[in-house]
């Protein structure tokens, strides 16, 4: 028999996706697979797509697979969904858009969202990612909306980083203080047909100007309006520009050994919580401890420790 | 000696500014003074703020804090900043804010960012609440950027979630994948001046209607001109009633309880690495298995079974 993995590296779409529910699931059983795939991973080039709510992403995600598409390349997309805290699943524009796509067979798009509390979402997106590496993908696109901490350390596990802005965002002073400036390796803005394009350009070159980057790198400032398809060769063009630097300037390395040692601490951040969760106290302690807790008659703090000093640390 | 906690329940500024800094570095000593100034939370009312950047949250929440002084209460303010994850540090605009802020010893404004890879930005926060609460201050706003994960978790660990929009988002798919709809107990159109305002309010109303809360509640939706303190009072008026609907309906107790466990979860989680970082790996040893893992000599998921078997978890 075939096993998983073994179709996965063959690129069967069926197995990708049923590896991406496993790992999404943060089941056992992933485990073993991320290990057999592990050593066919490292071809792809990863690029990690942000910006808020209303800039465009999905679209110009789109026209950018269609790009690389037209050069003959396959195209992995994750779309990561944080939100949802109550149904924790993907909407609607989703569901449209993989319609749309899944008749393009060098096409693989996935949603991904949030699944209860134990997070986990960033692990799961690389783990994903990692999956579609290994299949064989070209270009593996996360996309995300973006300007929380577990986006940003989404996007910071991709090899270029875009970010994505719209005219008019950014005369405030709230849009400097989305720190997703800090991460762009890439920066588009979107809808530039948009009044008020040339300001927020303006502010975007300055905010740049200010800003060091470890790697000295000047990032790339592309006007798209993706619904017309326009920019978006140009922002290919940058993304592969910026891969080129990192990779000329010897950067590279210093980059991947800074997402593999984040993402170890991501894993045993998981896996410790499960530990404990199996181990320190079982669900109904729990719920009577967070009662207690609620209730203020005993104080979180003492909960945690006696959790601890259970499992033999404290 | 008069102790910092005790310093704290008097309302000393600067013995709560002091304790903040210690809740947000986590230092040790962090904890019994969280221990001993727990049983005096729980009567501060708290409010959390949310929306994308460029929403107008910052003035919405000045001004929000301006109506409950006018009223004779002290209040509390939190500005989270998930962003910078290089400089981790707070920005420009808060610095301004806090000046103009500092006069008036009513009100207590402090500004958090995440620091780090530890994380632990949404603990810290609720940490510096319970520090405000106990202080004797009648509301605490907690303002978050927002639409990551962090953020829902700050939020959702308020008494009342107020999610601010502005008109013109709404027109987009991506608005409804924000996910913050669904955390909103009261909504909140600000810049209500602005073209399109009724399109939001209309597409608002409906994305409400077909959504189904466990406490039935319908979340009202004010329009806010915060510039022009126009909507200030009635944004407030609808925050009381959503407070009082919670306790009229006995929802309170539940919400608590559930807040109380998501708290203890995250402690336990920044715990539990720590622990890790100090007992199962050293920081020497995580950069050389990182550097293994970046070259592909080693697979991060057997890296990680050694740490755990060396805490004897596994």
């Amino acid at each position: 028999m075939v096993s998983l993995s073994e179709k996965i590296l063959t690129g069967d779409k069926r197995a990708i996706a049923r590896a991406i529910s496993t790992v999404e699931d943060g089941r056992a059983e992933s485990n073993d697979l991320l290990k057999e795939i592990f050593p066919h991973t490292g071809r792809a080039i990863i690029i990690g797509i942000t910006g808020a709510p209303g800039a465009g992403k999905s679209t110009l995600v789109d026209r950018l697979a269609a790009h690389y598409r037209k050069k003959g390349e396959r195209v992995g997309i994750i779309a990561v969904d944080p939100s949802s805290p109550f149904t924790g699943g993907a909407i609607l524009g989703d569901r449209i858009r993989m319609q749309n796509m899944a008749t393009d067979p060098g096409i693989f798009i996935r949603s991904m969202a949030s699944r209860g509390h134990l997070g986990g979402l960033a692990r799961a997106t690389v783990d994903a990612v990692a999956i579609l590496d290994a299949a064989g993908y070209d270009k593996v696109i996360v996309e995300t909306v973006g300007v929380g901490q577990d986006e940003v350390e989404i996007v910071k596990a991709a090899d270029v980083t875009v970010v994505i802005l719209v005219p008019g965002m950014g005369d405030d002073i709230q849009a400097i203080k989305a720190g997703i400036m800090e991460i762009g390796d890439v920066f588009a803005i979107n809808k530039a047909d948009r009044e008020g394009v040339l300001r927020t350009e303006r502010e975007l070159e300055m905010l740049l100007s200010i800003s060091e980057r470890p790697d000295r790198w000047q990032p790339p400032i592309v006007k798209t309006i993706a619904t017309e398809n326009s920019g978006v060769e140009e922002l290919a063009e940058a993304i592969r520009s910026y891969a080129e630097y990192v990779a000329s300037h010897g950067e590279s390395a210093g980059r991947r050994v800074s997402v593999a040692r984040h993402r170890i601490i991501e894993m045993l951040r998981e896996r410790l919580l499960k530990a404990a969760l199996k181990r320190g106290v079982s669900e109904e302690e729990l719920r009577s401890m967070a009662e207690d807790v609620a209730a203020r008659r005993r104080d979180p703090y003492s909960v945690v420790e006696e959790i601890l000093s259970r499992m033999g640390i404290g």
